[in-house]
C-alpha cells in the first residue's frame, strides 16, 4: 500500500516484443524523467520484461493459471499504477498485450486491474502514433475496471523520434510524457485538500 | 485455385481456446450446414485447431517465423475463404486471435490475408453476442487487406443458445449463419453473368 509519504511504484509494460522496440524506448524515457525528479520525487518506474512469456488467454485456466500469469498478476497487484506503451498492428492492439490484459482482468470481480490507475501511450512508424491501438486498449482496460487516464501520447514516425542516446527528440512529446506521469502520480496520491 | 466447378474450401477459425467453446460449436453448426448441402454443394468447411500453438507476434521474426506461424500461413493460403468465430474479452478481440491475424498479415505486402474472403461471426454469454469484438476484428482484417463481408452474426447468451446435440436453437440464427455462408460462397465464386 502507498502511504502519503511513500514511494509510488509504476510498472511500465511495453506492448512490443521487438528487440529495438520504440515503445520500450518510450518507457525508458519515462523512467529517465522519473529518476531525474522531473515528475515527482516519490515515484519509481520499473519495466516489466516478461510479456513474451504470457500464454494465450484461456478462460478454462483463469482460476489456476500457468506460472507466468501468476507472476503478471502479482506484478500488477504490487504496482500502484501502470504505464503501458502500445504499438499498433492492423489498426488495433497487439494480441500479446491483449492476452496480458485479459488474464489480469479475470476471474470476474477479482481482477488485479480493478481500480488500478493506468496511463496509455504509444509509438508507431505511422503518422498517427498508434492512436487507434491506444483507444482500443483504454476501452479494454476500462471494461476490466481500471482507472484509465483520459489522455494519450502519440509518438508518430517512431523510427525517427528517438536520438542516438534514446532521448525523445521532440520537446512537446517529452513534456506530454512528463504531464502524463504527473497525472498518474496525482491519481495515485491526490493532492491533500487544504482545510 | 478454385475453378468454377471446383470445391470451395473454407477454413473455420475459432477465436476461443476453451474446451467447450460456444464459438467452436458455432463453427461445427456451420460445418453441418455445409455438409448437409443447405448452402451449396461445392463447399467444404474444415476447422483449424492450432490457434493455441501460435506464438506471440513479433515483427522481428516476420520473415523467418516459428513453425506454427508457417503452418498458419499455409492453412490460410490454401483456403479459398475464412469463417472466423470470435468471443469477446473486455469489449474487444481475444489476444490470441489477434496474434494469428497479425502473423498472417505480414510481411507487409505479402500477407496471406490479402484479398482473402473472410466472414466474421461471434458468440458470447452477454446480450450483445460479441458485437464489439466482431467489429474490431473486421477492422483489423480489412487493414490486413482481406475481403471482409459486411455482415455479422451475434449469438447472444451463448451458454443457452445450443441444444444438447450442439444445434443452434434459434432458427433465425441458423438462417443467418446459412446466409453468411452463402454470401461467402458467392464472394469466392461469383454467379456468372447471363449474356
Amino acid at each position: 500500500m502507498t502511504t502519503q509519504a511513500g514511494t509510488i511504484r509504476v510498472l511500465g509494460i511495453s506492448g512490443s516484443l521487438r528487440a529495438a522496440s520504440t515503445n520500450t524506448k518510450l518507457l525508458y524515457v519515462a523512467a529517465g524523467l522519473v529518476s531525474s525528479g522531473v515528475v515527482g520525487t516519490g515515484v519509481r518506474l520499473e519495466l516489466w520484461h516478461d510479456l513474451g512469456l504470457v500464454p494465450p488467454f484461456n478462460e478454462d485456466d483463469e482460476h489456476v493459471p500457468p506460472q507466468p500469469v501468476r507472476a503478471l498478476r502479482t506484478a500488477i497487484s504490487d504496482a500502484d499504477a501502470l504505464l503501458i506503451a502500445t504499438p499498433e498492428y492492423n489498426s488495433s492492439i497487439p494480441g500479446q498485450l491483449k492476452n496480458a490484459v485479459d488474464w489480469a482482468s479475470r476471474p470476474y470481480g477479482q481482477g488485479v486491474l480493478r481500480a488500478k490507475p493506468v496511463a496509455v501511450v504509444g509509438a508507431s512508424v505511422s503518422a498517427y502514433g498508434a492512436a487507434r491501438a491506444q483507444a482500443e486498449l483504454r476501452k479494454a482496460l476500462t471494461t476490466a475496471g481500471a482507472q484509465v487516464l483520459d489522455r494519450e501520447l502519440q509518438v508518430a514516425r517512431a523510427h525517427e523520434a528517438f536520438g542516438p542516446e534514446g532521448q525523445l527528440q521532440d520537446p512537446e512529446l517529452r513534456n506530454g510524457l512528463r504531464d502524463i506521469l504527473a497525472d498518474l502520480e496525482r491519481t495515485v496520491r491526490p493532492v491533500p485538500k487544504v482545510a
